[in-house]
């Protein structure tokens, strides 16, 4: 990695670095690799090639694979949390919430299908300053929002008391996996891909289950 | 890998093929590792180690760790499909059916929550054929429970129509999501492992909100 660093002059750094273009079509390449191969398994040299671009220019401007993913997490999650942020702050119903959350989480969860899997990776292993930074930036907010939404729902006499972390498991988990498991919905229920109409299809769904689960005889 | 299978010789071969034990400590070795580091990322060696064998052992037995993980699969998912039937076959009602396959469920991915991981990398790559006897085998048998079940609860009366794809990826994601996010609990909701009130917790959550979703007055 040295070598790398070294390789890029002062001056040539300089010229890298003021292309922000370059860097987010090496993000993009690296995101849309890990749609493709519905795997989050790859390499630097792959996301060059895909970019027309040298490995080693992916190695400079994010050092590693690992501090790829970060960039990666930085870009789509920061987006998606402030807006979450800006969604809590509206003067709408808790239950109008909810619905625009999921519509949100599941387009998230389509255009960025490998969230969960790289923020799991991140927060592995022996280096638990940054599983605990990256459940910070990016896991607590999501958690936050949630009580606040399932106390407001409370108040307004539309939600239960719900446990938040139990609320989080059963969203997150619904969400992701529809987005996460192709090769499920391929193989098992003879579905590529998901269109627009299936994903409001599926959003509905988790919404009604959430606010009448699957009796007959749903309340109202 | 031909070196390894050249230098056990026959008889040799013959020894520890009848020796089902090392197998069994094997498949234990690796799904303990792979609970331990909360990720399927391992090695043979790392699984020979922990068991006090060599990887040229594990090797000889699975063939590669592709065939490891087929062998993880096979043991603890076989079982939980093949009970699956049996569920189905009870004369019981079909809300009883949910309520005993969700407990078996979670339960299955807290003892392996590698599961829909290690499916999901099998049903990866260019081997479509593998991908697809994978979920035959392994996905296409809960699909099937799911239709059973939804059908004989809209008979009860019980249950309104559900497309039995979107019910799959709510239940399974948000089964999972519990078992395979320790990282999540951990560092964002400051809980370390699931104790057995907590699995009976979410349990009755997931089915709580099936039955009758967070709305604040359920039905019945």
């Amino acid at each position: 990695m040295n070598s790398v660093r070294t390789a890029l002059t002062p001056k040539r750094r300089q010229k890298v670095a003021t292309r922000p273009d370059t860097r987010e079509a090496l993000l993009t390449a690296a995101s849309d690799l890990m749609v493709e191969k519905d795997s989050i398994e790859f390499s630097l040299s792959e996301v060059g090639a895909r970019s027309g671009m040298s490995a080693a220019l992916v190695q400079y401007h994010f050092g590693s694979k690992e501090g790829l993913m970060l960039a990666l997490i930085e870009r789509g999650v920061t987006r998606a949390t402030s807006q979450l942020g800006q969604l809590a702050a509206r003067p709408i119903p808790a239950t109008e919430k909810l619905r625009l959350h999921l519509n949100g989480l599941v387009n998230a969860y389509l255009r960025m299908p490998w969230t969960n899997r790289l923020l799991h990776v991140l927060m592995q292993g022996d280096d638990e300053e940054r599983a605990r930074r990256v459940s910070e930036l990016y896991i607590s907010p999501v958690a936050e929002f949630y009580r606040t939404l399932l106390t407001q729902g409370v108040e307004e006499g539309s939600f239960r008391p719900i446990e938040p972390m139990f609320f989080y498991f059963l969203v997150i988990g619904a969400c992701e996996h529809l987005a996460a498991r192709r090769s499920v919905m391929r193989f098992a229920f003879d579905i590529n891909g998901v269109t627009d109409e299936l994903r409001r299809q599926y959003v509905a769904f988790v919404y009604d289950v959430l606010m009448s689960g699957i009796a007959a005889h749903p309340p109202g």
